[in-house]
């Protein structure tokens, strides 16, 4: 029996009426022979509402025990779901991730997938069960402890679950319809692409585009899970959503694909850091260590043996990178004079695996941004995307300066 | 170490606040020498609300998954103690029921305690958790289900954790400050006892008192557990709130304790049945397989071989109740005439362990409530307990006539 993977996301099951709508759509892939897995996410505004009663306890609190707390809302998610499904006559069940088990590493709050035997479920798959309803997000370490796998990890269980069982594919049910060429919130003009190469979506997802979590695509890249992000909000078939696949099944070939944003960056400056070698493995050792995502990095030109040293990363994790730069200023690993902090940033990014063979794309980018009288902050690029870091007002005027320059509301 | 076992309810975690204010309870204990073992409840108001989810899903669901919903809250206010009390530099950490394991039956929604190794709370309090946050209500089924104990299972795991690790008392915490003559909130001059005897507390239990669950003062009556109800919003020490005991160690002596109430009952007469050998075995064999608690009965004398069977039950088990009865009439196993309800009665109970050797306490009762009018439905007795079934608006009027004229404001 061939097993199909669908993803619901905390919108697609806020409330009892939207997760019987989702049911409904995991109802007619079972009408078509399917044997589905599916994984739910918290139902929308419950995650936040658990974060924020650990948050409002201890801002450094016990990872292990925030894990045990916001897990709570998939696997509410998924007894609902199961229930809604068994009402429809459909034998469903709902599995927590240590009932699975989703066997991760003891990385508290994002933690890795290190195992997921296929024994448990497929016993009951065997047995009669149509749906296995999994909590996502979740797992369970070495030492029995419940682990999350950090925000947005119900795409990768998604995509690993996929992986384990072999899927035939894995359908990512959310609130949007596909992946745009920009966010059509803030951006005119703004198209939704049939399909996406994975490295475009990656660097898409890595860069804010909330549609997918960029671990969950790495994953499906590398086991050639074939993805599709779809609305569970519209009538939907073969045709709808957008499909994530490899660079060569992508029919449009173009510079550039999208353009994408991230609002809530923060900009870090060392100032008048004493230069010397490993000074770079000094100052990014400590923040690795503390959990830090650092994005982009800027170094000024060495003046009397001291430079200026500036970073970026999530907002949320200022507090955290302050304190392991301190820190480790206090343990004399190197020094600073001062810690500058701007939270008033935001990256906006073009992307395309087109750029790989066109020159000019940075230049046209910076024209456009020129022309609006865009100050860009940070410079940053890869092979396939070109990041700036500006202030936030600017962002909204940004993307749809971006996205009119590169023609992206034409098909090409 | 001496090993305490405190259990807070909903209504004292209700919040963060309340949670700190709880935990400051439990550091006075661990201050005082004591490993702690706290079983905590849902925050007020969260089974509720998981409750109706499931229930609006279908009001015939499966259990296993109804439990595998319901037991997420008590996770949630584990995860958050523990946090908590880390914050306050005690070493804590949570648990969840299939983690200590607290092995149950398979019986989903009212599962029964099998087994509380002790092994994996021992390993950890050697190794210096001064703290074990157990969620209560729930534990894990021979199938690697959760399971939950019942509405209120909270204090029944509470008094099992305290036979299980012999702790010198268990502690109940609660928005009352002990058991009281009847229910201050509809009775002038209920006065709080210091000591009950567990028979007694049993009654008022099983009677509606919502102080303590039934099964875990059974539980602690048949493990000699030291029971003590004490208010967590309140300052506590040695002396505060009611031992539950022993019915010799018991100090005060009177025929009638208590005055007891419950608002949420439901009359069922089955009209003209069929009498004979057998038959109330026919009829009480599929309720309680349909999990219908059945209180009282009455059976009017048979007339031409035909008999009225009338019995009460929780408002809420009225439907599986009717389910139950019409689908025995179904099959044949018994026919009767007209299935009636009546939702609008109430029970009112007179408690107490000197009814053993005092006579008249019932004609006591049915004087006054026959002075205030009130008619009586059903009447049940045991040894130490008189219930009646009255019309529901009655019921605040009934329980002040009854403490009036037993005079329980006054201490003997």
């Amino acid at each position: 029996m061939p097993i199909l993977v669908m993803k619901f996301g905390g919108t697609s099951v806020a409330d009892l009426a939207r997760i019987r709508n989702a049911a409904g759509k995991v109802a007619e892939e079972v009408a078509r022979g399917n044997d589905v897995i599916v994984i739910v996410s918290a139902m929308a505004g419950r995650t936040n509402e658990l974060v924020g009663w650990v948050d409002g306890i201890a801002p450094l609190h016990d990872a292990r025990e925030y894990d045990a707390v916001v897990s709570s809302g998939e696997n509410i998610t998924a007894g609902l779901m199961a229930l809604t499904l068994q009402d429809m006559d459909i034998p469903a069940r709902s599995w927590q991730g240590w009932q699975v088990p989703l066997r991760t590493s003891s990385a508290h709050g994002a933690a890795r997938i290190l195992d997921i035997p296929r024994d448990n479920l497929d016993a009951k798959f065997a047995e009669g069960m149509k749906v296995a309803v999994v909590a996502g997000f979740q797992g369970i370490s070495p030492e029995g402890r419940i682990t999350t796998l950090g925000r947005g990890g119900s795409d990768t269980t998604a995509v690993a679950f996929a992986a384990a069982f072999d899927a035939v594919r894995c359908d990512i049910y959310t609130d949007v319809d596909g992946v745009y060429t920009a966010d059509p919130r803030i951006c005119d003009g703004a198209r939704r692409l049939d399909r996406i190469a994975f490295e475009e979506m990656l660097e898409l997802a890595s860069l804010g585009a909330k549609v997918l979590q960029t671990r969950s695509v790495e994953l499906a890249m590398r086991y050639k899970v074939p993805l599709r992000v779809l609305s569970s909000f519209e009538q939907t078939d073969e045709t709808s959503g957008t499909v994530v696949c490899d660079e060569e099944e992508t029919m449009e070939s173009r510079v550039v694909s999208g353009v994408a944003h991230s609002r809530d960056e923060a900009k870090i400056t060392l100032l008048s850091v004493a230069d010397r070698p490993g000074i770079a493995a000094a100052i990014f050792g400590p923040l690795a260590e503390a959990g830090v995502n650092v994005d982009m990095i800027v170094q000024n030109i060495s003046e009397d043996g001291r430079t200026d040293m500036t970073f970026s990363c999530p907002v949320g994790q200022l507090e955290r990178a302050r304190k392991a730069m301190t820190d480790a200023r206090d343990r004399g690993d190197f020094r600073f004079v001062e810690l500058v902090t701007d939270t008033g940033v935001a990256k906006v990014s073009v992307v395309g695996i087109g750029m790989r063979s066109h020159a000019g794309v940075a230049a046209r980018m910076f024209q456009a941004l020129a022309r609006e009288g865009i100050n860009i902050k940070v410079i940053t690029t890869s092979e396939i995307k070109i990041s700036v870091l500006i202030d936030r007002k600017y962002m909204e005027l940004a993307v749809q300066a971006l996205h009119d320059a590169f023609e992206l509301d034409k098909i090409p």
